[in-house]
């Protein structure tokens, strides 16, 4: 049984003159409103979201009540009637089904409760809203299966309903729709251009959004109040069909989503004029209701909500997809296929990237592996990728946080997205990384160009706190890649490891010093030159590796035996590794990176060793702002060669 | 002298059939071309610029010449016709002329080349292009007098320059003008559209900005290729005077500055219609030319646009601001003027950050300090300064990245801007950081609601990576204020501290510990309960301060001596301190903190006792990605309550 089955009541709200009148731009088919959508019911539906809202906000003592009740009337209709999403009550998972991002996290609540409606949850689960044992958190997290991403930090949510999108359109050939639901006052963030940009240069005739046009933010109006007209032309101008609304009126909502649903080369945005906290009496409109429970109102409000149902005890029913055959999700290891360096051979790291990459997405029988630009791919050598798999390649341009938000829609639509810039470029996208962890997504970003070592360009190219912001990210895998095997190596294990992993890669060439078949695992490093009587462990990484490689000759031919080790795998570190040569190494350490020494191999390497208190660690690290110059003029200034190598070494051991 | 004076050819290439016809929209004054701007000279300075940008990049074998060559029309009439900026070329850190920003950073070597021609630089000087000893880097920064900000991370310039203009406009009442050059490209940054939102709301009709759409990004074409008209109808939607024109004809530029400039209560953008290498043979408008020295083709291009020369030895100069006369820039202390709380009292640093702020506004004779918001005042307390002094506050909305840039802005023109939102919400803006660490700005940053005991809102609104980002940013300061007295003098100590200083409140009450004429200093910890007997350090900060110094009377009440650090100083760290308490506490730290473990207290702590390699330092951190819960109940899980340090510490001494 859906709302198809149009149980109609004398008492209806419905507008039989606007609703039976053909629609304008798209369908040319006639919308019966009390035929085919069951009016009052939704109607019913929005208040018995408001209701719902507003006992779960007042049960945790927290949330946001008024800001949900301005998507009532939208949600009902996207839930409940056909012009809205198709979805499977029974299975909140689906893959074919049509998908929703609530951009607006704050409002998760009213989102709960209509799932509730739709028969996943009873009202007692509801009310565990916000409790430390309850999925139902303040914002949604991929605990719940109806979610597929974190949302909660604003603007974020469309930019992943984008990925979705795409890779559901073009990599898939799904015919499912995703839908997203922003916040007025989220719109100032300029991820959402970012996503509204790449949407509409795409063409994502799948995606659909609305934007809650509820005028008030939190600490006071919206700088465009309720011009939903400059919405309008602003999403126009980016390529967007869109259509303003009143977001509480069910009958033009239906129509707006029909005409969106048929509207073809272009993604579709409802531009929903709204309330916040419509139906809610002195506070409906009111400012200073922002994240407030309505407390002991709460009576009179249900009283007020409750006098306007139609039908208390009707049921309404999602409406499932048309086909709803699930597919199968594949999750095999994908190997890399054949070998390809011979120890001494000069190759950077970035290039080795681009290689593994492709070669890997050759033998990837399910295409899963993507590979995402942002306007650097001949810098980074995603471009050897791109040129192997050019259906699996998508063009992000100059919009970091959007490639990363498409990374994560991606991964939420099952592929192995490979995200590539330049690693200092990533801090544009920390939110959307530290949000990707909350989500415990299936990313993986590659940054290039890390360190002083990049030479001439400067400061502003060059990632010196990259380690620092990704070790920040709770169960994120940090791997360092010094030569082109252990890159590649990187790169596979990158593949098949289920979760965030950041691969730095570096501009220079580097000697190959592994064999091809050097086995790398997560969280262990590697170790040079051991012998019975060295006096130091110098850890090194990339660029640096090498630097401490060659200290270690001219100190051996001086007598001084160093051992090295190439750290590989920043996070999870080697501790083990770490504390068991240290100790054979006169328990003293010295690292050796090129990066900050905030957040770096340095704080790592004394974070693993700290509880022993017995393992002196020393560092070279970079400890100023750089400027231009040429590498070598940079990594001498910052004491990251071999000689300031040899040099420390002799210091620490007088 | 200057160009007025205007020196006529025979052989004009100008238009006088365009040039002398009316402005239809703005000035109705005649434009006379061959009168008053000699545009034969321009067109000169134009083709001179591009062979200095050639010859200057060829002497650092690096850089973008041909991304220099689209802007050489309109950067000479900028830099040399009165339609363009009013500069002092002797003293190009003058405050009242206009500013200019260039966004599009990697074009350094032309803005380097302008003013050479104005008369700063030798040719001589200019080869020294991205040489390590030479200012000129490959990315503009401070460093140089004409460089207000740090360019080279696409899409902050504008963001800049709207902070430059708002606060010329609104607090300092100047009549000078900011221009800002943006590439095509970089306007897929949503930044790009934060800040136009911004400039659209605050009608900032004394920004000019100029969108250089030559077509070719670094790795392909722009998305939206020549497309001047999409460009027009975003910044209009965005609220602006959007002209698009020919990049390339010197008199139709004129035209299009005058307009802007005669434009009232609106930003105003040139959407620059231009070819990428311009004037180049075999290499305008060719993809694969990025950020290529044109190398052994340079004498041959130099003949090319020699040839085009029609007077080598024209002088041109720059056009002074009308009112030349310099103003004071104020640098005096601000000191707190009266103390206000009482030992024993429960007040969230937050608020205490608010009332702090509002009291330094009340003596800052030069009106320097102002507030800036992503709409959270209410939840940051910001909200305390903007009721007493609504003019020096500025609201940002939900645009983080913006509220930073903007700062900057406000940072270039001498104010002392405080931009607070919650904590977690700074990672939006971390590449903005990154970019204002590269600049060494003046700016304060203040986040709410750290770690998990904001409780249920869940881990999308707590900061607790806050600590990592902003640590590893050199030469920034990082202030963690335990209780209302200390944080009010962390907010003093960041007022008066030129540079990034980084606050982190609370969103609990804590107990008021210190004394209000307690003082504090960078660098410097506080300890409490120190005995000759302590067996252990414990290191707190916030409200983990609060549970170590419960644990404290707990553990004396069994006999245990543990001495309690309220680290306060995060970055610089009180490493003597650390060092010495540690060495009379068993050589034995504890670090409490509400942070994940990575470049947080406990690291910043193994840090600064490393190399002595006899103190062992242990940890509570939050470990994992937070849920929502009651403040109670996650700090309960995470361990980091009283009775949690308690156990550890008794843990440790076993």
């Amino acid at each position: 049984m859906n709302t198809r089955s149009g149980k109609k009541s004398s008492a209806s709200n419905s507008k039989p003159e606007t609703t039976t009148s053909t629609t304008k731009n798209s369908t040319n088919k006639k919308v019966k409103a009390n035929e085919e959508h069951d009016i009052e019911a939704l109607q019913d539906v929005a208040n018995r979201l408001r209701i719902l809202s507003m006992k779960m906000t007042n049960a945790s003592n927290s949330g946001h009540p008024t800001s949900c009740a301005s998507m009532a009337e939208f949600l009902s209709v996207m839930f409940f009637d056909k012009s809205g999403m198709r979805i499977k009550s029974d299975n909140p998972k689906s893959f074919v089904a049509d998908r929703l991002v609530l951009s607006k996290g704050h409002t998760a609540p009213i989102l709960y409760a209509a799932w509730g409606i739709a028969g996943l949850y009873t009202e007692e689960q509801l009310m565990t809203l916000r409790k430390f044992d309850s999925d139902l958190e303040g914002h949604p997290t991929p605990r719940l299966p109806f979610v597929d991403v974190a949302t909660g930090s604003l603007g974020q949510g469309l930019g992943v309903a984008c990925g979705m999108a795409y890779t559901s359109k073009y990599h898939d050939s799904l015919n499912n729709r995703f839908w997203c639901i922003l916040g007025d006052g989220e719109c100032a963030e300029g991820s959402v251009w970012e996503a509204a940009h790449f949407a509409g240069i795409y063409k994502l005739d799948n995606l659909i959004a609305v934007v809650d046009v509820n005028r008030l933010g939190q600490s006071e109006a919206t700088s465009l109040g309720h011009n939903t007209n400059v919405y309008k032309k602003r999403f126009e101008a980016f390529g967007w069909n869109a259509l303003v609304v009143d977001g509480h009126d069910i009958e033009a909502l239906i129509k707006a989503f029909n005409e969106c649903k048929h509207k073809a080369n272009q993604p579709s945005i409802i531009i929903a004029k709204t309330l916040k906290g419509k139906g809610l009496p002195n506070i409906e409109d009111q400012e200073n209701w922002h994240g407030k429970p309505v407390g002991n109102k709460i009576d009179d409000l249900i009283k007020h909500l409750e006098e306007q149902l139609v039908d208390k005890n009707r049921k309404l029913t999602t409406i499932p997809p048309e086909n709803a055959e699930e597919i199968t999700l594949h999750s095999d290891a994908i190997k890399l296929p054949e070998l390809s360096y011979k120890k001494g051979q000069q190759v950077a790291t970035r290039f080795a990237y681009g290689d593994a990459l492709k070669r890997l997405g050759g033998v990837d029988t399910y295409r899963r592996i993507c590979s995402l630009d942002g306007d650097t791919k001949n810098s980074t050598y995603a471009l050897t990728f791109k040129n192997a798999f050019p259906d699996r390649f998508v063009e992000c341009y100059i919009a970091e946080q959007n490639l990363v938000s498409v990374s994560i829609g991606l991964s939420a639509r099952n592929k192995i997205p490979f995200a590539s810039t330049f690693g200092a470029f990533f801090s544009r996208a920390y939110d959307h990384i530290r949000m990707a962890g909350v989500s415990k997504v299936n990313i993986k970003l590659v940054g290039s160009h890390s360190g002083v070592s990049i030479g001439e360009d400067g400061p502003s190219q060059m990632a010196l706190e990259d380690f620092a912001m990704f070790r920040a990210i709770p169960d994120a895998v940090v791997l360092y890649p010094s030569d082109a095997v252990s890159c590649e190596r990187a790169v596979e294990l990158a593949t098949n490891h289920h979760g965030i992993v950041y691969i730095r890669t570096s501009r220079p060439a580097t000697e190959v010093v592994y064999d091809n078949h050097e086995e790398f695992h997560l969280g262990q490093s590697k170790v040079h030159g051991k012998t019975d009587s060295d006096k130091i462990l110098i850890i090194g990484g990339g660029i640096t590796f090498e630097s401490a490689m060659k200290a270690q000759k001219t100190l051996a031919a001086e007598g001084i035996h160093a051992r090295v080790m190439d750290i590989f795998s920043i996070k999870p570190i080697d501790r083990d590794g770490i504390i068991n040569n240290a100790k054979e190494c006169n328990n003293t350490i010295l690292t050796v990176e090129d990066h900050y020494i905030e957040g770096g191999i340095h704080e790592a390497v004394c974070n693993a060793v700290a509880s022993l208190g017995s393992i002196k660690v020393h560092a070279i690290a970079v400890d100023s702002v750089p400027r231009s110059g040429t590498p070598e003029d940079l990594l001498n200034h910052y004491k990251l060669t071999a000689p300031h190598v040899v040099e420390k070494v002799k210091s620490i051991l007088q």
